[in-house]
């Protein structure tokens, strides 16, 4: 049991995933609310919309046409943010070389970024959720992520085993394939989702996109080396073995779990409602699941977001990324990496009122107004049939 | 100049003052976009509103009534998201001290934070805004930031004397003094400002915030942890000394200066047009203004907030903070300190298009749709008359 006094007072928590603090006053939900309110979310969408750019059969904005597709669907971003192809650069030097030019290449420093971005259909339904999903119809999105992600590694890499294995255990699903960037092994792929108007996201159909990079982005990065150094302190143990442990033992953040995943509400969440989707075996990458585990991972999806859509019987609207082994990287990053998926959901208090991370947060540290433990409670409770079933 | 390559390619840029990196994407703003619209902010707001819990002489939500204030009114926030008076909190340790325990006590990390948070009004007028008052109605503002700031510090503290000649200098001002926590010194004080719905704002009347804590928040952290590593790698020069000398010479990213204050989109934005206001001489804090430099000062906020108001002829939403030295410091951290003010605007593209920092934001790294470049040849040429002066 965490200190029934947390509950009460205000007091940071340690995130030891990223290395950094967050700041928690249970007390705050208690002010009014006069600002902004959330417009809810349409929900009277047809199955089929020959304004979207990702229904089956329909012309996307710089022309092509999508295929008649099941269930998934990828292609490449029409607006990537990263390319393959682009100029090259190389920072500009002073040719007089003097101090004032090693000023300006120390405190404006750029490198150039290069990659494929790809958008990924969930269902050829225009009107469906990962809520509204089965988990056996959510596998089908594990299976062709686990296939992006096997053929995106680099030659050498220490999983290269497991990701042919998955490869040829897989059947190919001719619509959600890609091919990787031909003229360099990129070397990380960041699998995530924007669901809601709320969080950017500007097509209801069901969809995540997938960014590889040349370069490690921030946030892995410091996941990375955050679960290397305790794994070169702990005597090989890893940082997420250990959380699950403890998590399991004590219980009171925990929101669901089966055999292969433990989704909690974590130790230092910082959206309301935050969840933490953890492997509970060592599982470095998508191409380690068995196939029994996808469904176990296919569940445990399930279960997050239609415990969402319930508790405030909405359409949730939230973020949620996958973390694991880098494309391309060296045995210790590989060995270090722990499968996860994080849930980052803005919703406080209701349908319509989110918790905006602004001013303090921004400038100072994340605040958050409701306990972790208060929040794996309410979603302990709402596990039942999704809302939206009975009104139908 | 940046090198003209840099329009056009994605690449990343890295931030000195926090020691992160971003990606800039200059092409994705040429993608269609469908999702959230902002709602235009109110703008037939009456200079009084019975129903506002700052207007002068109204009563608030736990009772007390408003002082009919003429121009800055601070009160303690009846809903502060950290106390001075709070239960004692010690962590738990399991009698047994087993194995388990330890893990637990390492993984779930908390402490106590206690404090006082304040709200403090810009104006009697309900419907002003800082973009809307002249640089000498700003003054008042900041005198009083300065008489808070100045009354909180620690006895022993390096910038004592200038604070000392600041509470001299500067009248009080009866209905903007507050009284800081009796028990106990405080590390930091987090000034900001929450400005419009979109950035969580819950009461259109002009005011801000202002937070002191027990302990160093993340990011000023993080700023000093990186000005402390210049100092000391630089032979005694300073991370933003030098950065105003670099923007000065390039220009191109220089919205607007005086002689006390140069505004820059800074190399490293995150935000569309996120500025930074920096001192252009080594001032560490609010108490080392000459009552010159708080008139400057008053300009470039002026500036910064007219021109913001300009660009998309609307209400710019935005939060705001300063950051100088620490309330409680050690010399060196007084000494590395650099008086500077954030400024995070979430519009893109126009008044009711906003940039969300969201999946690939949240999960991976930050990113950004035109370069700081761009935003700021945009700024420097809004400077004119508030647009709205003239629909009147
Ligand atoms: O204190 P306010 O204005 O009610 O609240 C606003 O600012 C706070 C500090 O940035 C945030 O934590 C809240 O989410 C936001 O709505
Ligand atoms: O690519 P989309 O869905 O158009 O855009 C959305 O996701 C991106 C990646 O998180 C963000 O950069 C955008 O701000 C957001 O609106």
């Amino acid at each position: 049991m965490t200190d029934k006094v947390l509950d009460d007072i205000s007091h940071r928590r340690y995130n030891p995933l990223n290395g950094s603090w967050l700041l928690v006053s249970p007390h705050r939900t208690k002010r009014p609310w006069q600002g902004q309110q959330e417009a809810p979310a349409l929900n009277k969408l047809p199955e089929y919309d020959p304004q979207c750019y990702l229904c089956p059969g329909n012309k996307r904005a710089q022309g092509d046409s999508n295929p008649h597709y099941k269930n998934t669907f990828a292609f490449v971003n029409d607006y990537s943010a990263v390319k393959e192809e682009q100029q090259e650069y190389h920072p500009q030097k002073d040719a007089a070389g003097d101090g004032d030019d090693d000023i300006a290449s120390l405190l404006l420093q750029a490198q150039p970024a290069t990659g494929r971005c790809y958008v990924l259909t969930f269902s050829a339904k225009h009107d469906t959720t990962l809520a509204d999903m089965s988990a056996t119809e959510i596998i089908p999105v594990i299976e062709t992520w686990t296939r992006i992600y096997a053929s995106h590694l680099s030659a050498s890499h220490p999983l290269r085993d497991a990701a042919a294995r998955s490869l040829s255990e897989i059947p190919p699903n001719p619509d959600g394939e890609v091919e990787p960037a031909k003229k360099q092994q990129l070397r990380y792929m960041q699998i995530f989702e924007n669901k809601g108007a709320a969080m950017g996201c500007s097509n209801p159909h069901p969809h995540c996109q997938i960014w590889t990079t040349s370069t490690l982005p921030e946030e892995p990065g410091k996941e990375l080396a955050q679960m290397t150094k305790y794994h070169r302190e702990h005597k090989g143990r890893h940082l997420l073995e250990d959380y699950v442990k403890v998590e399991m033992a004590k219980g009171e953040r925990v929101v669901w779990q089966n055999d292969g995943f433990l989704v909690v509400c974590p130790w230092w969440a910082i959206w309301p409602f935050e969840v933490l989707v953890i492997a509970k075996r060592h599982v470095r990458a998508l191409v380690e699941l068995t196939s029994e585990e996808r469904l176990q991972f296919a569940e445990a999806v399930q279960e997050v977001t239609r415990r969402y859509d319930n508790l405030f019987e909405t359409n949730f609207p939230y973020s949620s990324g996958i973390h694991q082994a880098p494309l391309d990287c060296t045995e210790e990053e590989a060995e270090t990496s722990w499968f996860h998926m994080h849930f980052y959901p803005p919703l406080l208090r209701s349908a319509t009122v989110r918790k905006f991370l602004v001013g303090y947060e921004l400038m100072a540290e994340p605040q958050r107004d409701i306990t972790p433990e208060q929040a794996a409670a309410r979603l302990r409770d709402c596990g039942g049939e999704l809302y939206r079933k009975s009104l139908q």
